[in-house]
């Protein structure tokens, strides 16, 4: 963990540093993830049953090894620890219905010419959703990547997932069951991505794929993307608490760390003009790092990348803040409002003192697959705009066209595109 | 030029062939450009000399080489022909009326739990734009756009464009004086964005790239996606004219023939119920190509890939269509929109025989930077939200809070992430 206060003679180069360094991992396996994208392309299912044999230790031979059934997801939900049933069904509605107040609505108007104008929204055909195997298969992941998905109006919702050893994780099926998955495959890795991207006899292909993955999974996507469509670049997550010195500083310290569990490369990070609060967040993290399972974790984390800043005045906060462009930004001030409304990048903010992220990781309702690594300052979180699109339409009479065609027509020709300006003067004789 | 009739005992497995013929130019420049953009980031402004000195043939010295002034473009524009710098100005103006109608609404509610949820729109910093040099320099593309970025509110607005041996395009200067661009580069190809997304000591870095360019600006902007946003992955443009036999051939031929002119690689396709309007437009457009000063162009591209077939009855038109994806579908029937509400896949539609592809590439309003290559499938054309990003928010009360914060726990204790538990349950102590 690095402390540093605002006011330290080379501040503005340490948190420079902080800003540039990605945490990401470069690993090489651009080649590796060519190479697979290629079998599957050439030798389709085949090439699933290689990878999958040699990267998860499951056999595909019969159908039930390919797919997961919707019978096998109804089974594993209704198995649930009713009190957990009724935890995932309250995070599905509130995700639902904060998700549904996202759909756009069409535009259809006739301007002052006469041309009419406008621009329709719908759903693509069919989405991917990848999930991770093992540690990272998080029920409450596939809700937040499906349910956007589903409320946009994808008929055809797919899931590919890694069974290492034919395993699976039932509150990951519940979770599907909920969500109304249609289809779940037993794969895998970059091989998942690359079926999912160009279709094998099995696997229909889709149109966007979404959903977090490792290394190799975010290359598959990153190399394929054009192919069709992908939700966002991830990378390690973080959150950054503002917060005065009337606070609790275990809040603080169990914020920092719901984060920091989460990876090595995760960031936690407290602004605070109290430089009494953040020794006390210093030590109530130490304190709770020694009672916590994930503390592994937690610990390289925190000592990694961890940083309290301590500043003059919570009036800094936002310029600093703004630099991070933090996944996540608490604000733990009496008028968070004041706050956010200085505030420009940040994937998603939780405002006053009872708003500890976790509650929007799992249940408020917005999205918690937000932009990581700084990307907040051009990218937002998973909506239902990602599983859309837009088509334009333009509808001239003759007196519109006769109005604005003769301007077009020069610009046309200025450009040196005659059969451009033709396609109109050839309608205005 | 292919001609197919829906009856053709192999039209299925023809019509898959041309669904699936990517006809782009599998140029190998993905090692070249990361030199490039390696160079670029570890050498700065030294590798923009050198890059530039030797594709452009323009040396970079002075500041004056550098960068195109504010002045310049004015004077450019003052010195266009009249009827010409009208014709830009109101394609400038029905542009910017059409995309301020795009600005998201922000959402701001409190639920019946007393739970305070919503989502803020704001624009990202910087916009880079790139703008090609020579023959593909197109001021209605700089306008298309430069006015989005402008209206979502970016308050720098940089143009990198290469200047081969030092030549600009009035037009373009023009353009850029109407759009209010903020900076103008002599700077182009993948070294240009290269330096848009690192920075260098010159020019500071941008947090979205768009723009059209050749195939090494497009895989630069590739290999740089998520260092940077950008607009998409562009491929050869297509035109879709579906039409009943109540046309005038030359209208269609010229409609035809204005996506031919563009590239060999173009697409351009009529779908049509009459045979004979088919011939018709056969010969119309051999006609039309005996006097295009465009013709080699538009030649190579309709021998290539264009393609007419004919269809029992229109009824079949919107599958087929939406197979095709395409980035432009004209609509020529005395009926459009029963045909548009068929249709899910497409760019842009433009509806009636009065409403040439054309009107909306110059002066309709509506973008002309659309999804290519059938990925109107999952791509929307470019609009204010790709120079916007979505910051979304959650203010719990203590009540709200106790109301659904105990279901997060379990959640987060069922997922193995007790931080995550403890940051609430210790708040709801």
């Amino acid at each position: 963990m690095q402390l540093l206060h605002t006011t330290d003679e080379d501040f503005a180069k340490k948190f420079d540093r902080i800003v540039r360094d990605r945490r990401e991992s470069d690993v090489q396996v651009g080649r590796d993830v060519a190479t697979i994208i290629n079998e599957v392309r050439e030798r389709g299912d085949e090439a699933l049953v290689d990878y999958t044999a040699r990267f998860d230790g499951h056999g595909l031979g019969e159908d039930r090894d390919w797919q997961i059934s919707a019978e096998e997801c109804r089974a594993a939900h209704e198995a649930l620890d009713p009190a957990l049933r009724d935890a995932l069904e309250l995070a599905a509605v509130r995700i639902r219905a904060y998700h549904e107040g996202q759909l756009p609505a069409d535009r259809d108007y006739t301007d002052e010419i006469g041309m009419r104008l406008g621009a329709r929204w719908s759903a693509v055909d069919a989405a991917g959703l990848y999930v991770p195997g093992g540690r990272a298969a998080y029920p409450s992941s596939l809700l937040m990547n499906a349910i956007p998905a589903k409320v946009a109006g994808v008929e055809r919702l797919v899931v590919t997932t890694p069974t290492p050893k034919g395993e699976v994780n039932p509150l990951v099926l519940a979770a599907a069951h909920i969500a109304g998955v249609d289809e779940i495959w037993r794969v895998g890795g970059a091989q998942a991505i690359a079926a999912l991207a160009h279709g094998t006899k099995r696997i229909a292909k889709v149109d966007v794929i979404a959903g977090p993955g490792n290394a190799w999974v975010a290359e598959a996507k990153r190399q394929l993307y054009g192919v069709v469509g992908i939700d966002m670049v991830a990378g390690p997550s973080e959150i950054l608490v503002i917060a005065d010195q009337d606070n609790d500083p275990e809040w603080i310290a169990a914020d920092l760390l719901s984060q920091a569990e989460h990876d090595p490369t995760s960031q936690s990070i407290l602004i605070t003009d109290s430089g009494s609060l953040a020794r006390q967040v210093e030590d109530a993290v130490d304190l709770a790092l020694m009672k916590l399972p994930t503390a592994k974790t937690a610990q390289a984390s925190w000592d990694a990348h961890g940083l309290i800043v301590v500043v003059d005045s919570l009036d800094q906060a936002p310029a600093l803040s703004d630099r991070l462009a933090a996944e996540h930004v608490e604000l733990m001030v009496d008028d968070p409002q004041a706050l956010f409304d200085r505030l420009r990048h940040a994937g998603s903010v939780f405002l006053g003192r009872h708003t500890p992220e976790a509650v929007g990781d799992y249940i408020a309702g917005p999205n918690h697959v937000l932009p990581t690594g700084r990307r907040a300052r051009f990218a937002s979180g998973l909506s239902v705009l990602d599983f859309m699109k837009r088509t334009s339409f333009i509808d001239a009479s003759k007196a519109a066209l006769a109005a604005i065609g003769p301007a077009a027509v020069r610009l046309a020709e200025a450009e040196g595109l005659p059969a451009h300006a033709l396609s109109i003067s050839t309608r205005l004789k």
